[in-house]
């Protein structure tokens, strides 16, 4: 869109859009294009076709909301907002194709930096970043879109849970929380648990194999345990019991319920043997159980108490 | 994303997230769902196979900046942010599937007005919005993303242009740009020209045609000629003569060349009889010759005189 609101119009000799923008583009061209693709330069992308059916999905982040400017350089913003949107097609058992990312700023905000933490996501994540928009803004907010494919079988539901079956993480909680914790204490950038919260690693790998184990629900901890079972519970129409919440060296029991950002998998699935025995063939870390599903859908417990509804959510 | 760096947790009863996301939907929830596919309430939207390339393009839109909030409602920024992503596919030749949006906005905004707007342009555009996110922020701002498919051949590019082929728009320029200077001098929100403005049509009917009808390069005139078409003859290393910019009804000259968000197709072709033909067996208004493509990548001239590249650009 152009810029209507501001009558402010630029000349062809005055540093603009293009010319930020070829910027940006070298920065992201670590990631090879695909033959038959064209990515950023034209009006939209162009990707060669997809593989099944077709997963999409978007993440915001605001600088001072999703990450506290005093403690954390630009460019984790970046980062975390392309692997928070990546970890969506992980727990949907995709494969991601490509993001495009919609960055608003106020002027004289590091884009080039900002850009460096995309461009390192999307190196790890093996999702090329293949188009975007710059704007004006007073906020420094970042809108990431993955896009994926799902060859040889469908994706993974949160309503897919069925009694009986059993509950399982794909790793211990708490570490981005704890992190963010150590971190506004005087914590190093460089510390393990610090780089847990600055630089989520999304389970791509970790995804594909649970589908193609045939688990029957999974999501990503995003905003921590204690919200996000209740949500696959509540699209599942069960209840669970929970023996145990796995929690990380260096986290509280608080942490790993209620703290967000893991971006581990919630894995539901009725057959247990078969997914150890894939994450084993694929030299992935073995998941924890963690518990089991139930019919009644009030029955919500830990260790025989009450499971409470509590993790993040936005005041809007 | 959760929000880290606010350590405020929400418990069940307070209003947040998961319920304002439900009356959303509902708002959202007036385009049909496809069989096969599931929008939102998961990790990722799912969408059954694509035909063809697939194209994908992002456009963010901020309030203050995109549109003003002292002369337009909330709804036309919805509106205008979804429209602007579409037409960028319409730009190419492709078919809207779907869209994303990720908005931020502070407390009290009203997000259901927003989302009026948005569904406006979803049902307008057939373009259903298939997921979603929403976090806390300064600015009112939406990111939309959009994507879609190239059913039998490949994507119109900006880089097809060649010496000889014709240039032509898909409509009369400048009715947004004076939509705005009519709507800053009192206009009501009625006003043809003001809706124009507010409620931009992109053009996909004319996009899909004009691939059919094998035209060489295409782009949408989002931020004016004058920036567009230097934009068009960048990537496709070539100049042009134009003999005339089609100035439409209540517009200026000035309006017409470097006012923003027509979003007429810009179109290139080797054979404007048969463009001419394919646009009328649709039932699609005329194409309008501006001139031609030259060789001398230098050559940019309008009646004889260098034509300016002027259009909006954004300060980065």
């Amino acid at each position: 869109m152009s810029n209507s609101a501001d009558p402010s119009m630029i000349g062809e000799s005055t540093r603009g859009e293009d010319d930020i923008i070829k910027r940006i583009a070298a920065i992201l061209g670590r990631s090879p294009i695909p033959r038959g693709e064209r990515h950023i330069g034209d009006d939209a992308a162009i990707l060669a076709p997809f593989v099944g059916q077709a997963l999409i999905s978007t993440d915001v982040a605001v600088l001072g909301v999703h990450l506290d400017g005093s403690l954390f350089p630009l460019e984790d913003l970046g980062f975390k907002a392309v692997a928070s949107a990546v970890s969506d097609l992980a727990a949907m058992g995709g494969r991601p194709r490509g993001a495009v990312i919609a960055v608003s700023s106020p002027p004289g905000t590091d884009l080039e930096e900002l850009h460096r933490g995309i461009a390192d996501a999307a190196v790890i994540t093996s999702c090329p970043i293949v188009g975007g928009d710059l704007t004006r803004g007073n906020d420094v907010s970042i809108a990431v879109t993955v896009f994926g494919e799902c060859p040889g079988g469908d994706a993974v539901l949160r309503s897919g849970a069925r009694a009986g079956e059993k509950i399982l993480v794909s790793g211990p909680l708490g570490r981005s929380s704890a992190g963010l914790r150590r971190r506004r204490a005087g914590a190093p950038l460089q510390d393990e648990l610090v780089v847990a919260h600055r630089r989520p690693w999304p389970r791509i790998a970790e995804g594909i194999a649970a589908r193609g184990a045939g688990v029957s629900a999974m999501m990503d901890l995003s905003d921590g345990l204690g919200l996000d079972l209740h949500r696959l519970a509540d699209a599942s129409n069960v209840g669970f019991v929970l023996d145990r919440v796995p929690v990380a060296e260096g986290a509280t029991e608080s942490e790993a319920t209620s703290g967000g950002e893991d971006y581990e998998l919630l894995i539901v699935t009725p057959n247990v043997e078969r997914l150890r025995m894939v994450f084993a063939d694929r030299g992935l870390r073995q998941p924890i159980s963690i518990g089991r599903i139930v019919d009644n859908v009030e029955e919500r417990t830990l260790r025989g108490e009450r499971f409470a509804r509590d993790g993040w959510q936005h005041q809007l």
